[in-house]
């Protein structure tokens, strides 16, 4: 990561801590306070308590949007007070902190190959660290300092060991493809773990998606390619495969969660 | 518009994206990836999903707070995907980005005599436009450019035709007012049609206001000019009458919510 | 307090307006508007409607760890419209601006000795005021003035007289110390007023912790002391005792909320 010429490179922040209590806030003053020109910006502060996964995906779908230089900090963080520890990740275009249990990882590998450090130089961190909030005590002091220029090899040790979180993967047969719902967001697409390119391996307008045991329609190219309230299928705006509803919520309706399985298969008939 | 001499406008977002996902977060990085300088302003993302008369009142709401050369951003879009189509509105103290459905349309119009272009030269857009996220490949993109200096017409061709959204009118007979409940806000405030401007047709002190067929006390000055708990009538913050409950929740206490007609009656006896 | 040279102090934004609607995206067009550099940090905006105590205990749990220079504006403000004053308090660190009904007290003696002023130099409101929203027409603009080096003398007029917000307090006997939850967070944990200074008086290994009736493993060191599910005390990162379970929510799990009783015991067997 190169740090900006100006010094106001963007820092994000995704946590589980809710928007109802001061803590987002109190990062944001830590930050602040250590270089005024940080441009922060909420991912999102909803990841329910501890769900690493659900974070991490999060934080998966964002990275290729950022600026060259953005530092992330993801903090949900199960093990926080144990010896759990804090974690850089860096790549070519931007940096990852937060605690070492998976949450940053891939979202690092998705723009680039990351150098792992531990933290560990404290004149980086907060004068007195807490047990409980690293967020406000470790990880945004040192987004701070990352955006003034430090460099990551100032504030840990370089590490060839960190914590992997597996994503779930898809089954490809000649058949066609086996995945499952990943993520549900607020509109209640389901967001599937089959990429784009395991459909092009399946060319030709004859496939056909199921959810469950449901057939949809599609793969479509638009929501609009359908009639309201249709289920369909469509790679969508995190360039997977994704399960919605026309101006519905295919979550609710059709009774589907993370997890659930979603087929794709070549038609015999063409 | 003219752009700000440093070139740090302020852009405001509001969408239906809700801020459990990282939709939101996403637009900004790709705005700062255009503009590092740009000033981001949530107005709000807890749109229900594609209520565009909704959205449309709340933009209105809050363009006239926002200083000359705000670029406001909404995206409501029920139709993305669609052959609907990308509509910039300018003003002489603004710009609107968004779909042409008439989400942008009452806020411009709150504040001036728009000019419409559709959004044509992609050299504005990201590289890859999705079929599902255009606020993120189109429109965020657009308002950067903008708040860089570009000029409307380099973004898109001048249109005289484009999507009306119609507010719901009041009547108004020599005994009064009758008008419609447009919008309730977090405090369960029942934002109604009727203007300030419309109240002054029917001067001196003697005015009946209710709401179905409840009667309220007021117009009255301020919530202090009643007792806790008593539902009162006042032109509120948006410049309009408003029904409410001291320190309470009218929308909920009443049973009113949007549609509601409220009347406004010259008082025989005065 | 002293303005930061370059004119961009961080001015935080703490209210019950919610986020779903646009009013705290207006007051922070109302600050750009003045003063485009300002750094707009929200600390929350989901205090209950005209909850005083939960804004106030927020808005002091933040304080810290913010900026010298930072101006912090609180708007939960039932008494809107009434004869209540608008108030400016300013110690060394910080400047907090809001109504004048204890919201920003335990904020402001937090970090400091504070001066108080009523706000009356209308030059630094908005030309017109709302009876119902002084949050957008008087705390913002004023806010914005001070964020641009208008001293606090100029905008209002200093008195010795403003309302106070009396926190609950802790009784401390020779057996130890009787106190009470005075906060629930997001994650259910239960911040205490009893803080660690009173802790201290009673030092070594042996003291037990109950809520209520129930005993609680602790004061432990970290969450991590204890198994998952597990009830426990500790000083939390508000540096007060606080009783959580560990990867849990204590406030469902326990049945507990705010003014539930939390008794610090010293252990006679020790």
């Amino acid at each position: 990561m190169t740090s900006s010429p100006d010094q106001s490179p963007v820092i994000t922040l995704l946590t589980d801590f809710g928007i109802d209590d001061a803590y987002v806030g109190i990062m944001k003053g830590v930050v602040l306070g250590i270089n005024a020109r940080a441009r922060l910006v909420d991912l999102t502060h909803s990841i329910p308590p501890q769900e690493v996964m659900r974070a991490a995906l999060a934080l998966r779908s964002a990275v290729e949007f950022f600026p060259p230089g953005t530092i992330h900090v993801a903090v949900v963080d199960p093990g926080v007070g144990s010896d759990r520890r804090p974690l850089l990740l860096r790549t070519e275009r931007a940096c990852f902190v937060g605690p070492d249990n998976g949450v940053l990882v891939a979202a690092a590998r998705r723009i680039g190959k990351p150098k792992a450090y531990v933290l560990e130089n404290s004149r980086y961190f907060r004068p007195t660290i807490s047990q409980t909030f690293h967020g406000r005590d470790i990880f945004a002091p040192v987004a701070a300092h990352l955006s003034l220029g430090v460099e990551p090899a100032d504030v840990g040790r370089e590490t060839s060991s960190f914590v992997h979180l597996d994503l779930p993967e898809v089954t490809i047969v000649p058949e066609g493809i086996q995945g499952e719902v990943i993520y549900v967001d607020r509109f209640g697409n389901l967001i599937t773990n089959i990429e784009r390119t395991a459909l092009d391996r399946f060319p030709g307008p004859s496939l056909s998606v199921s959810i469950g045991s449901m057939a949809v329609t599609g793969p479509v190219q638009s929501y609009a390619a359908v009639d309201e309230g249709t289920a369909l299928a469509l790679i969508g705006s995190w360039g997977v495969l994704e399960i919605a509803i026309r101006n519905g919520d295919a979550a609710r309706d059709l009774g589907m969660k993370v997890g659930a399985p979603v087929t794709v298969t070549r038609d015999l008939q063409a």
